[in-house]
């Protein structure tokens, strides 16, 4: 029997064209996709007639499938020789436990090839308005997950250390902490004033952004009504996302358009809009 | 006078093929396409004819492009109402200096949009077969520059806080500079024998990987005759690359194709054969 091949494709932080062209290539070629969550479903419509897609999110009797059970579909349907990519949100091997399933193919012996993707560590704060580094600003930036509490000793990011270790910090998923995750960056030492900012659903539609300091980002994040999920920026870089954010650098930026021509006409009409910073 | 449009995009790591679906659609409708010694040059034949090419890296008599010339230029033709695609290695905003041209822009009102990309400190350090996260391994990581000198003091990046900050710690264009850095973070405090790892220009058809740790990655890396670009990888998903190379986990990983079929057919063939890794 041959032996099939498994992609490990980052589908970015949203907005379906930030997927790679190789990410696009093969996902078109897949026999089955297997899809998270966070990975834009509007991508599946690229599938071939009569691919097998499969919710990673939701198995069949709905509940969400273990990552055990995960890697175990990746082996089943690489071992009986089809194409599978596995779509993920963002990059695979940012927080997207790719490393995981590329190991457990390997112990297999199914070729596996990861194709990375824009992580919303960088490209959606990017698209927020932040740039994670900038000349004479930050020449460093840390990446950390704001899951872990950080009121908790021994927890797997040392707040205390990263404080002061890179100019740009930028926290995933910890909308639901920021004011603990704040403060525990001004007991390690970062100054209350440094400035912060908060991207919510960044390159989708929904995207909103909300700036202010360390010492008042909790607040205005809260009267602000942002939401998971959100991107969190420590750091000089924030103050740029007023003068850099979409809203003030493309004329469409945000703007939802209804396009009314031929589906042909339209996909280039859509691209194009796309292009300016619309959501046709 | 129309305003033109300058669009910052983020070629991605070397391949060709992981610019972003919205990255190729913006190359191609561009009036001018202004690059970089560090985008791939394949991409330029994605413009369409007629669009005008400018190598930022060398002017008409030769000499490298300032950043005041470069930001100058994507001015001029974007107020001459021109479509322009500003060209970059990587991701825009990871030491591309895409918010200095940002600004530049902003402060005239030419509109500007960011198209992230793959940066080569995740996604080809992921193609020379290591994560940058991984359960239970690394829950953080930082990304520096090599550029300036780790013996000196008061330079931007502080060795010793970075040391212990993150689980992993990647430094972009320190090739030259390996000893020097391995030996700052372990007087920082890192165990000596943290797994590290260094790629030679991740992605593309030249990519070569040496492992080993941070008491012996220099030495390897000198006998390896490892040089620039590179990427330098410290912490225990180092100790990953040797299982998750591309040559061990893709058949055609790192060979190179000749495709002797028509120009259409061959096409078709070479997305095939670089799907599997191979680079046709």
């Amino acid at each position: 029997m041959t032996l099939g091949h498994v992609w490990l494709v980052g589908a970015g932080p949203g907005d379906p064209g930030l997927i790679t062209a190789n990410g696009l290539a093969a996902l078109r070629r897949a026999d089955v996709v297997v899809y998270d969550r966070l990975a834009p479903h509007e991508l599946l419509d690229e599938a071939r007639a009569g691919a097998l897609l499969i919710d990673a999110g939701k198995s069949a009797d709905n509940h969400t499938l273990t990552q055990d059970e995960t890697n175990a579909l990746l082996v089943e349907h690489g071992l009986a020789g089809r194409r599978v990519v596995r779509l993920k949100g963002g990059d695979p091997y940012v927080f997207g436990r790719g490393g995981e399933e590329a190991l457990a193919l390997a112990a297999v012996g199914v070729p596996c090839t990861v194709i990375p993707g824009v992580t919303s560590a960088i490209g959606g704060l990017a698209l927020g308005g932040v740039p994670v580094t900038h000349r004479g600003v930050a020449t460093s930036f840390a990446v950390v997950t704001g899951h872990e509490d950080p009121t908790k000793p021994h927890e797997g990011v040392d707040w205390a250390r990263l404080a002061g270790a890179t100019d740009t910090i930028v926290v995933l998923m910890g909308a639901a902490r920021l004011e603990g995750i704040a403060r525990a960056l001004i007991e390690g030492g970062r100054p209350a004033s440094t400035p912060a900012a908060v991207v919510q659903e960044a390159s989708t539609p929904r995207q909103r952004a909300v700036t202010g300091t360390l010492a008042t980002i909790a607040g205005v994040a809260r009267t602000g009504k942002i939401g998971a999920p959100a991107l969190f920026v420590v750091g000089d870089v924030a103050a740029f996302q007023q003068t850099l954010a979409p809203s003030a650098l493309a004329p469409l930026a945000g703007k939802r358009v209804l396009v009314t021509r031929t589906r042909a006409q339209a996909s280039s009409l859509a691209e194009a809009l796309r292009l300016e910073g619309a959501h046709p």
